[in-house]
């Protein structure tokens, strides 16, 4: 696996672009009066022995796929990333210089804006995670022998993401990924959790599969073998390498108590460092990139009949697989429930682009980012209840402007005797508040598979939620569903209520709507399927036009449909009156029915809400 | 440290305790037509053993302090559980039958509704976390030989923060720490990732740093050797079970597809499996339990001068220290950030109560969880940008009704130049979707020390934002900070519009409104330090008295205060029209203000807005 080493550049020039790495590492940060050049200085003999001798890398052509690719994990020391940059040429010197201000491409922390950098990090433990997606799609998908390093701190060691990471890269024998650990001992506040003992994490990493060396880190040769004999073992590879913080800085080397503050005097410690090289890492000619894959035929979704008992969650699965078969980029990944999610119809009909996670929710994100930043449209899966516990890694999806998708089954109360920790009721509010996202909530088949296929086109993160439980068929074939679209499923000129909903809450309003009906009240059913972006002009209307809106949904009160509807109105300045239905307590556990009729979200509920909102 | 079993209850009778408690499983999930009768059934033996001869217990004092704990992380097991309740005759016959039904103790995953259950699991990977915090109290604080005993599953082992718990463990040198791992082999979808490899997990426990010990778990004698020989080491123990699922079952004995369904034939399963035993496991008699310690003196709480400048971090922290002096129970956890958060203030005043959890902010609430468990207020602090990363170890420690404070620093973008990684945007949007939840944003000093006492007495989770660079203290010593309560900060009869904010906008809000005054456009600003619950009827004041209500954050615009202000407004069905200014894409980095100003939130911004809205 491994290629040998360009010996064209020799170890003592490795030793120079080490030295002009730290030196452009500490200009950045001092011009920026920020950063972290002491997080930068102890890693600087492995990116320098890296760049210079192994990683195969076209600066001009950041898309090549047979660039190697690199994550820092430990994306506080960006600066180091950003001279490394320079020192292949991909960046000039004006530009590093203008690291953590306004309007640059070089952040504090690495995202996408640079061609070079394929995902952001600064949340510690998830550049390994998505170096684990990327490898993986170089050898199983793309069938390239190029090659995944990750750069990881010490301090970040302690993130169970790590273990995931870990495991998952044995478990799919990644042969081509190779992980630096920087043990440098010092975290930001003192001691790491095992300092400077590199046995301890050898000792981990092998019982996880790998191939582990422990190194000095600020020994040429010594980074260089290790390197030299990544990935022949047929395993992953964890070159430990223990290093001195703010090693080569005079005044912060090995002290604690310099972590993330610029060097106190800079022109000082460029003076001890003496001349950079003018030197460049060697590039690699890779040809010209070539021409990108198809996009695929017309997908043809599963169609459904009106009335038909089908479960949203079906209709996803069902989705997936026509999707997969139109297009050969999409890729599923689910954290072992594809039988209830439903992932498993695809992974039965294009097992070579799904991947099961195992219970790992935070890696199965992980692994997606990872693909997703090698271009493949990327679903996800598990019961909704499970999704928030990746929360952090679709956070920093988001910033890293990775379009990714992941369906939460089973939403709300729809687990019915598993009980409250099965049940997702918090997961709108908190993919809500993830910027650029999509929420979408399918009230039936038709709309769980025209969502599903309008997720694969959208940027950002899309989160479908679908339900357990079969649920009558509400829309034939063909009906459009859209970003900020609502479905009309009941109005009329005399509507006094207006009853928003999506999801199952959908069936609960028709059937109270219809109740109601009876007794001579009229009342209008809005399917808010898509509640972010939600239809303000449907809501708006519905505001002008009736007296009363009713907000149902199965998730607790905050931050769901019922507050986005409250934000619509309020803006507006309408004085049109919200009562919103949803689960205000932890539920009991039970028959779903007992349990919504306890929430007072089903249709007697409604009734009742609506009944006694109009008597005050 | 472990003590001689008891070879009163021979390993003949630990097997027919192991029978029964599979008969007792089967019944109960008959009965609810619900449930995992075959993941229970292949750790019969693991718990009757335990039971029968090791497990210290007096069923009669749930709360007393030496009895042993036992935590199920596969919360799925729950029948197995409260089978074993009942042969220790904690709960009887009539009871187990109510398993799954409404309003019913014994739910589909286990929750502190039951006195002798100590936290909610059900959500995998998390038992073991707050194992960790139970045997540390135990071993740490509360000085005695109880043990805690931890029943995982091997799918959970996929889970980093599986691995979270065993480094900490291995760290805090938990002796009295026994994990048994029921590998099965066999997930909800098939094989786990490791199968029945017993040694594939042995080798990891010891990387980090366990005693492992690999048996059949269905031989009742290599189980009882194994846990008369945990702890001798000195080490934390894991037995590695290779088991069967369904074990004992006819017809999905070992068989997959049977995961979370009831049996078919639960009748012919019961008459294969016999006669139960009459028998009870041997209670200990531990004596009455000892009173509770005193609940601490009066906190005198940090004092500010009106118009210093003071973080509210650095008040968090001093507040911290001055309620630890008072009250012995208190607790502080930080992962390894309390140079940042001013946890190291607790940390260096009350050493013996302070523990570091390092970048494990997962573990850092299930050691929470656990503390909380046997009684401790515990408080645990990282940057705002990581709270989240926690998120559903804080949404299954709400389940389980624990009472948990977490403050989140350097929130929004008080982070500046360190870029949109280490902004935390979307955690008040996340934390107020848990179910009886406080939040509190602090806009200053007095503020920040009255809100982090209040949380001490409070139920339910409470999560507390602090920000990074120094404000002026605006509240006088004595302000009362309330649960639910605001602070009018400025007022007329004259005011036309109305600023609600909270933490570091409220100083913006203030700037505007001073701005406007000037121009003639008297301004109430509104300091809503209490986000949820909020401050109901100062908000339908405002509603009332002037036309405008503006609302300013710090965060993104789903969810957060501007959120809680629409949803009050419109449930009242007020007019008054109101305009959220919050963060509204992914920031960039640099300087704060710059970023404030990019945003719209700053003093400008404000004034801005207002102008604007007051013209259309």
């Amino acid at each position: 696996m491994s290629p040998a080493p360009r010996t064209e550049i020799t170890l003592e020039l490795a030793t120079e672009f080490a030295r002009t790495l730290r030196i452009d590492s500490l200009r950045a940060t001092a011009a920026a009066n920020a950063g972290h050049p002491t997080s930068a200085a102890s890693a600087a003999e492995l990116m320098a022995v890296l760049g210079a001798r192994h990683f195969r890398f076209d600066a001009r052509e950041p898309s090549h796929p047979d660039n190697d690719r690199f994550i820092l994990s430990k994306g506080h020391a960006s600066a180091l990333q950003y001279a490394w940059l320079k020192a292949f040429g991909a960046i000039d010197d004006a530009e590093l210089l203008t690291y953590g201000q306004v309007g640059s491409r070089l952040e504090g922390h690495p995202r996408p804006l640079l061609p070079w950098v394929d995902v952001a990090t600064g949340s510690l433990g998830q550049g390994i995670a998505c170096g684990v997606g990327i490898a993986l799609s170089l050898k199983q998908l793309e069938h390239t022998s190029s090659r995944v390093f990750v750069l990881c701190g010490d301090s970040e060691m302690a993130e169970g993401s790590v273990w995931e990471a870990f495991e998952h890269a044995d478990h799919y024998d990644l042969d081509n990924f190779v992980v630096m650990v920087d043990v440098n001992s010092l975290g930001q506040r003192g001691t790491t959790m095992v300092g400077h003992d590199t046995a301890v994490l050898a000792r981990r990493a092998e019982a996880f599969g790998w191939t582990a060396f422990e190194v000095d880190g600020h020994d040429v040769a010594q980074i260089d073998d290790a390197f030299g004999r990544a990935g022949v073992s047929g395993r992953p590879t964890v070159v430990l390498a223990k290093t001195i913080k703010g090693k080569g800085l005079v005044d912060v080397e090995g002290r604690q108590g310099w972590h993330g503050r610029p060097h106190p005097e800079p022109l000082a410690a460029l003076a001890a460092l003496g001349e950079p090289t003018a030197r460049l890492f060697p590039s690699t000619e890779l040809g010209p990139v070539p021409s990108p894959a198809p996009t695929g035929q017309a997908v043809d979704l599963p169609a459904y009949e009106v009335g038909d008992l089908v479960a949203t969650r079906l209709a996803y699965g069902q989705a997936l697989v026509a999707i997969g078969d139109a297009r050969q980029q999409v890729v599923v990944l689910d954290a072992e429930t594809n039988n209830s999610t439903y992932a498993e119809l695809f992974a039965a009909a294009h097992p070579e682009r799904y991947f099961e996670m195992f219970i790992a929710e935070q890696q199965m994100v992980g692994t997606a980012v990872g693909l997703a930043a090698r271009g493949w449209t990327v679903y996800t899966s598990t019961f909704a209840s499970f999704t928030t516990r990746a929360f952090d890694f679709v956070r920093m999806a988001a910033i890293g402007g990775m379009a990714l998708r992941m369906c939460g089954s089973h939403a709300g109360l729809s687990v019915g005797e598993s009980g409250a920790s099965g049940m997702g009721l918090e997961d709108i509010a908190c993919f809500r508040a993830i910027p650029g996202s999509h929420v979408f909530q399918p009230a039936d088949a038709t709309a769980a598979a025209g969502l599903t296929l309008l997720a694969a086109d959208l940027a950002g993160f899309t989160y479908l939620r679908t339900t357990r439980a079969p649920v009558p068929v509400l829309y034939p074939r063909g009906t459009p569903f859209l970003d900020g679209g609502s479905h009309l499923l009941r109005s009329s000129a005399a509507d006094r209520v207006t009853v928003v909903a999506s999801g199952s809450s959908v069936h609960a309003a028709l059937a109270a709507a219809a109740r109601l009906s009876t007794d001579g009240l009229a009342v209008r059913v809005i399917d808010a399927y898509s509640v972010k972006p939600v239809d303000v002009s449907a809501l708006l209307s519905a505001a002008e036009q009736t007296d009363l809106i009713v907000t149902v949904e199965d998730h607790y009160p905050e931050g769901g449909l019922g507050s986005v509807v409250a934000e619509v109105l309020a803006e507006a300045g309408s004085s049109t009156r919200l009562v919103r239905l949803a689960v205000r307590s932890v539920p009991g556990c039970g028959p779903t029915a007992a349990l919504a009729a306890i929430a007072g979200i089903d249709a007697d509920g409604i009734v009742r809400a609506i009944v006694d909102a109009l008597a005050t």
